[in-house]
């Protein structure tokens, strides 16, 4: 079976990644640095419940399912490390198999700090962003092309990418004719945080990989995840995600239902007519792994709209409202002043066919789902610290 | 008279500008790590021949004119130093007056690793150039986001940042229509290489900061300079700026007249019908000047393409094969293998409007003009090592 590199493995998508691969045969290596652990111990953010670090769980899945993920504790912003993981000679932090797996037929790149507030909290945390998204991305093209120009790398972008304009969103190209004349070009792209810029410039780089080195690159355009549960989160509760429920770290949908558990009123920036897509983290894995089963099969930038459905925040509120509701949960809804500089009502039409074409069946927000949620927050509501919700970031 | 702070003045451009505005009555500090120099010695490249270090410059300069540029020597990836410069703090390397300028009105950023083929010769210096470039446009944004917001950025951008689309290159915006709906966008733009993207990458950010922040900028998307003289440069010939003619630093028409001087063939990438524009370094610093003279009023990334007129690579080597000839050397063409991933035949229509209207005048590239550079390259004929002028680094 082909193995399979997950860069970024400790975060929210990263491990249920890391499970999914192991538990259809794959051999899988992750690589983390702790970035968004550390990052919440310096914000005084605690997650809904602790998570054993990357080794132990590892372990943990381990002795549960007989399947081993190699784990390599590392900073990727330091080229050698991921040079390391290409060349065989990367010593493993754990495995149970310390032969190297080789060159990895696929990469899937989560490497980054993923927070909009977190980049434009002040100067440090904005420089910190930049360099560790950037410089990852880079180094990784580079190690691909001096080492392995046919692995297929699987990269997060996101939506945000794109902002919110006044035309279509297609995926990822789009011909423009002007003044009589025809060129096909990345669809522009005008982000509204640092960190959403930083995806922009990781697709830049990713495009000059693809026309100078000939590289094969799936850049998933992907909005807003929500969920906690995966089926191999299932196994032992200690693989359970990490869940964060605060403004930084933690995305729309899991915070409004944190907030519904412990009667906060859910915070609504503005008006709440942004709209935006969604998924579940259950759909992230499937889009990950069909991208990986149907690799370019010539050098590509190749981009899919990574959503499943489109929501306003003030649609997600009244369902997440009306549920926590029939779950005797006393739910209010606040409409904040926007800390935030975006449009509060625009035009939204984002097109999103090529992950289904290549057989994604999506999990829709549906009522069940949302009470699946709602059921294992509840089950963790003593740790739910109220300070943590919300303080305020300004961008 | 007003405050200019020039970031990269030990540059080709930069330590020109600084006299430039010196001259003009302008308060000017100029800061520099002598990146270029020592990434010159690094790759045992030398210049047509030597030039004392900025303060050294800097005190010459106060010796011939009266006038004080304030030196600092420090890395601007650090966002104290960056910091400093606008909050009063810094202690400079040289100056007669050691009282702050107070906070400057204008900033010009050419604090940048401005080579291509060094930007791809291996990883390091990708991630060096990546790093460097990226940081200290983020770290100078973030000082005028806290210290100054109506101070008016004027960055060097690329023309290379639009690469050779099959379309009109407008001035940095473009009007599309798609299905039915319009926006206006920042002119699509994918470079042929990794310098030239972080330049794609400055523009994405500096527009992010006028969007947030309400940033003044002018973003001046430069064509290749050639020339060696300003008016500032005749006071004394150790203020004559860095003049580089191999493939790494030396931009191409200082580089062919170089190679006629000497009798070494006129290096042409494959087939030569590369297109481009060009200007003259004195009319940088017209450009620069006449850009300062009208900030936007409002917020705004105001972007001006800046060249004066249109050449072909073959163009060029026609040119200075002539001049050349004229002057007794024996010059003859080579089309060498291209080294780089770029198209050789391509449209190229770009407008360049709205420099000529604030009130720029062109110093074409008269035979006059080409005489004048070949006089001082002769000059220093005894100093040129052949073996500097190509290597081949492939991209």
């Amino acid at each position: 079976m082909s193995h399979v590199l997950i860069l970024g493995g400790d975060g929210y998508i990263g491990w249920p990644t890391a499970m999914y691969f192991s538990n259809l045969g794959y051999k899988v290596t992750v690589v983390d640095n702790y970035f968004r652990r550390n990052a919440c111990k310096e914000q005084d953010i605690s997650m809904l419940y602790p998570v054993p670090d990357l080794i132990d769980r590892a372990k943990i899945w381990y002795e549960k399912t007989g399947k081993e993920i190699k784990v390599v504790i590392g900073n990727l912003v330091q080229p050698e490390i991921i040079r390391r993981l290409f060349d065989g000679k990367m010593e493993y932090d754990w495995c149970i198999n310390t032969k190297f797996s080789g060159t990895p037929e696929t990469v899937i790149h989560y490497a980054e700090q993923p927070s909009a507030p977190y980049s434009l909290m002040n100067y440090k945390y904005a420089d910190k962003t930049l360099t560790n998204n950037l410089r990852v991305t880079n180094n990784l093209m580079w190690a691909l092309r001096d080492f392995s120009r046919d692995t297929h790398l699987i990269k997060i972008g996101t939506m945000g990418e794109y902002g919110t304009p006044n035309i279509d969103i297609e995926e990822g190209w789009i011909e423009i004719e002007h003044k009589g004349r025809k060129d096909k070009f990345l669809y522009p792209r005008q982000a509204n945080s640092l960190y959403h810029t930083t995806k922009i410039m990781d697709t830049d780089l990713l495009w000059l990989g693809v026309r100078l080195w000939n590289l094969k690159v799936t850049d998933l355009m992907q909005g807003p995840v929500y969920g906690i549960e995966t089926e191999e989160t299932k196994i032992d509760n200690r693989l359970n995600t990490i869940f964060n429920y605060d403004e930084i770290f933690g995305t729309v949908i899991n915070r409004f239902i944190t907030q519904a558990v412990i009667g906060h009123p859910l915070t609504i920036y503005g008006k709440g007519g942004q709209t935006r897509g969604y998924l579940n983290l259950k759909d992230t894995l499937q889009c990950v792994h069909k991208s990986s089963l149907s690799p370019p099969k010539q050098p590509e930038l190749r981009i899919f709209n990574q959503i499943v459905e489109i929501f306003s925040v003030n649609q997600l509120a009244e369902k997440i409202s009306q549920i926590g509701t029939d779950r005797n949960h006393k739910v209010e809804i606040n409409h904040l002043e926007n800390p935030r500089k975006e449009m509060e009502q625009h035009y939204y039409n984002p097109v999103f066919h090529g992950l289904l074409e290549i057989g994604v069946k999506p999990n829709y927000l549906s009522d069940k789902v949302l009470n699946g949620i709602f059921k294992i927050v509840e089950q963790y509501k003593e740790n739910i610290r109220e300070n943590v919700i919300f303080k305020g970031i300004k961008w």
